[in-house]
């Protein structure tokens, strides 16, 4: 028999629909087994997932999906949703090539209403939906899924702040309060929705009258009604009462009974609903409820077993690298800030913020705050740091270009996950930094060919007084273990690693491993440029005076890239040889493996070879 | 006798610090009459610096400025600070080429502590140089004064909860309640401060209590004991006080009996502060008071008379041309939507809001919520036109790359401001929008030569199934009155204007005036290119086949600006012309006059031929 009966009787929310109320919690049992089996098959997020197991159920059997609309905040608690809306099946190939995404994509059902994977992003979505059912007058819910550490960010407050002021909206905001983001939550906002769980905050106020009052009965009675009337103010609805929401809950998001009943409710209701719903992550296996952390983003691994403790931690990733480099330079100079936002883990400060926790800035899912924070302390001759994803930074390109560029100010930017992720795909690919980053005036923008360079740089970016940029890949390079001794290495000098003929191979970056191969097939010289800005315009001069083809490599996208000043220096010379500009194309890539992916843009050898190849039969 | 006896005494603070409390009134007055009397003369800001008089003067009387540092979010209330610190004289010289600038710049004085312009970024800054000084072991004060408007942007409620998971912080936030930003006021944040001054809260609370309690005097009395503890928890304070700040106020920010009292108190006080003033804009000038939005930006006017009602309104501008579109678009088509990041007046859609309220959205000073919004307007058929300066797009980079950009969803992007815009300076100028725009995949843009092209361009974007871009200068272009009638253009077609010999100019948007004059003088090719993205590569191909030069003008940064996928079409040509791309300079481009800072940037018919001069003379 079937380990999973009921489950396999759902290939849409209809199925699901028609099931009894009492057999949903058997479902879910099965929902989360199943999960738990294909994830560790395939790997993916897997805690984020466990914990929304009830409320995937309880959405798509109360709404009438998809034309109620649910907007799933990041995406990554989304496989539930996704195994309930035709795709279980499809799990196999989860964040494979050609199989389906780790995040709700419109293109890969309609049940995914909205694209998510950067954080913070639904209630806008929502709101937006719900806007245009109420002018095209249709009746439907939109509903945004958030978390707590999303809902930390600015953007969620704005879109909080723009529905209190609508008319004839409907909308449900279900706050999943789970207490973690990736990394642990923090800030304000994490205090006061405790204290809403905790009910501290109405029992104060109870102990206060109660302590003015005395204990005469009859007052105190009286004194209660009072409290009655005005606990509405201060309970845990009020922060989102002030923005002109309904307020209801917390709930236990892993009680069936008490979720059913209460969407049963909601979804009838007209106006602005919140929803406060509390789980937990990793719910329902005991391994990742213990550590949440360790199971938010798995590789395949034996559910019995459980990931091995510590697993991967000693590889020598381009993260760990920055992350030793942090602390050997925290040691050396105290003016050193590290900030984060809300990414320790990804960004390879676990171990920063433990030896260095004052000097440890996790600011929350707040890019543009985490930003302007630390050009306001390179103004005061602190020496800050922040550690961000390549695609993470676009959250805070204004206050990039107006706060540190305009301002000069020595901030450096460790941006990880630079070029192709791989698994995560066009929402994480890293594919425009060097366009966005280069077009400042005052950047110095680096891209370390391997480990060893990339600790050098960031040890250069630190020493110069002004706004910088180390842009390195996911997982790692060339595998060349840093020198513990750090040098500065020369602004906008570029270094020759292959004396060749004919052909120039300009590498940026993470390129130079395939473009010193595709070199020695050639007998081309390979360059490893070092600086995308400024670029060491003698050395591109001095190749040009005896090269036939200069070939820029980058893994950006070609538009705006590395290659287009290259080309500029070119431009200025009397006799120019041709140029070729290899890089990412002018579309969003899709998941796959990394190194697939990098061929399939034709950045390994191979493509390279055959991109110049094809040149040489073009001419001739 | 000096009309401004005493505040021509104050060279810096310390003198202002000399003063008698008693004299401050009268030195508030002549600030407040100087301010006038300046800004008249030399155009500026006027409303918001007319509300800051008191706040100036208390603020450097007070506190030990520059050692206490204070950051005035904004910026465009600081004339009365730079009065106040040195610049009085140099006040004549405002927002023109040379002198001071209407925005705080750490490089005009050790007074302005943190450059601002774009909105929202004082508390993030002031948190940073608290962090820093904290560390340092120094003890001062850190200061952000921000506006209600200000306040409303996601970046400052990130700031805000960070701030309350800190220790050891001295902070004070100064909110500047002046019931407008440059737009009125909107979204839920406005209810709330409304209801903090009018004390509704507290009202209901109370009449809660004397309803349920009847009037029986003994009870009565001691249930507004219940009340005074539980009121704490209700009155204005709330929603600060949730972030760990000590809430102080509602004051009258005119006041200085009331100002300077409670800054003297508030300076010796550690921790988190929170300062809630209230101010009226354009207080002291009836005029302005009547009608602060006229006043929120003057050019030259006439004190006495004030400024004639409507000036200026008729005159064609970019704007004006966006506006008449959006109105007669809306009117065809029932689906459009227009969003503006709280920029009504400066985007031009007075007019709109007016006639179409339903489907005007000023979602406050909340740009990433603005796009996203937009993006899920566009999943449910609506047609978003988001109206926004092209250097506030930069807010929402990642909302345009993760939301719109990828998901390929319709919304039309309607960039003012592009290009160089004169006395707002650096900060303004939208020099970038090309290089960031056009690196993203599936994005389409567009740059008019004049206001007719404008207007089809809007429709032409507006006709589109994918997210596209129109970016136009401020004020006006080459006075093309816009065709009543609207057609599409071709997508990634040019238009050659001007056929000659051997030289070919490649124009994008506003540069196609000096392009043709210059085309004159050397009897060169003049094409206007339209589209920045896709070019038409066909067009630049049939152009290389009987040109020796190309020139490429653009006002963006030449680095990943327009001209550099020009070069990349040249690139596979097997027989290639010369390229020159001239466009903005890799440099931050002061304040001064709009057509000034063009020809610096030898972005006029004159410098135009005096590069391609150059480069001949270079060549022989």
């Amino acid at each position: 028999m079937s380990q999973y009966p009921l489950l396999e009787r759902i290939e849409s929310p209809s199925d699901l629909r028609r099931l009894e109320r009492s057999e949903l919690p058997a479902l879910a049992d099965e929902l989360r087994a199943f999960l738990l089996e294909s994830v560790s098959k395939t790997g993916g997020h897997l805690s984020s997932n466990l914990g929304t197991v009830e409320l995937s159920i309880a959405l798509h059997y109360i709404y009438d999906t998809p034309d109620d609309r649910i907007v799933w905040d990041v995406g990554h608690q989304t496989y539930g949703h996704k195994i309930l809306t035709g795709r279980r099946e499809a799990m196999a190939g989860l964040r494979r090539a050609g199989g389906i995404s780790g995040f709700p994509r419109r293109c890969e059902s309609e049940y995914d209403t909205f694209g998510t994977a950067h954080s913070s992003t639904s209630i806008s979505a929502a709101l937006g939906m719900a806007v245009a059912a109420r002018d095209k007058g249709e009746k439907r819910q939109s509903i945004a899924v958030i978390g707590d550490g999303a809902m930390s960010a600015g953007m969620a407050f704005e879109a909080l702040n723009n529905a209190g002021e609508l008319d004839g909206i409907d909308m449900l905001v279900i706050l999943n309060d789970n207490e973690m983001s990736i990394s642990p939550p923090v800030g304000a906002m994490t205090r006061i929705l405790a204290r809403m769980l905790s009910g501290r905050t109405y029992n104060a106020a109870r102990r206060a009258g109660e302590k003015v009052l005395g204990l005469a009965p009859p007052m105190l009675e009286f004194a209660r009604k009072v409290e009655e009337h005005v606990i509405g103010l201060v309970t845990p609805g009020t922060l989102f009462e002030e923005f002109g929401f309904h307020y209801y809950g917390p709930i236990d998001g892993h009680d069936l009974d008490a979720l059913i009943p209460m969407l049963h409710n909601l979804r009838r209701l007209p106006g602005l609903q919140f929803l406060h719903v509390v789980t937990r992550k990793g719910h329902g296996y005991k391994l990742a409820e213990a550590d949440p952390i360790l199971y938010h983003g798995v590789s395949q691994f034996e559910p019995e077993a459980g990931i091995a403790a510590g697993k991967g931690g000693g590889k020598l990733t381009y993260t760990k690298v920055f992350g030793d480099w942090l602390c050997d330079m925290a040691a050396e100079d105290e003016r050193l800030v590290a900030i984060t936002p809300a990414m320790r883990e990804g960004s390879g400060l676990v171990r920063f913020a433990e030896e260095y926790p004052r000097r440890y800035h996790d600011v929350g899912i707040a890019e543009q705050h985490a930003v302007t924070f630390a050009a306001g302390l390179a103004c005061e001759g602190r020496k800050p740091v922040v550690a961000i994803y390549s695609t993470f930074l676009q959250r805070a390109y204004d206050q990039l270009i107006h706060d540190v560029a305009l301002q000069n100010l020595p901030v450096v930017f460790a941006l990880d996950r630079a070029g192709l992720v791989g698994a995560d795909g066009a929402t994480h690919h890293g594919a425009f930094d060097l366009s966005y980053l280069t077009c400042i005036p005052n950047m110095v923008v680096m891209a370390p060919a391997d480990e060893n360079e990339c600790r050098q740089m960031l040890y250069t970016a630190y020493c110069h007084d002004g706004p910088t940029a180390v842009r390195y890949p996911r997982g790692g390079g060339m595998k060349v273990e840093p020198v513990q001794k750090m040098a500065t290495l020369p602004i906008g000098k570029a270094e020759v690693r292959r004396s060749g003929k004919r052909i120039a191979l300009l590498a940026f970056g993470n390129l130079l491993a395939p473009a010193l191969t595709a070199g020695d097939a050639l007998d081309a010289t390979v360059v490893n440029m070092r600086f995308v800005k400024p670029l060491d315009a003698e050395c591109i001069q001095a190749l040009a005076a005896d090269h036939d083809l200069i070939v820029t490599l980058e893994d950006n996208v070609v538009i705006g890239g590395a290659g287009s000043e290259v080309a500029r220096v070119l431009e200025t010379l009397n006799t120019r040889p041709r140029l070729l500009r290899l890089g990412l194309p002018d579309a969003f890539v899709d998941h796959g493996e990394q190194a697939q992916l990098l061929s399939e843009a034709g950045l390994d050898a191979a493509g390279i070879l055959a991109s110049i190849e094809k040149l040489n039969q073009d001419n001739s």
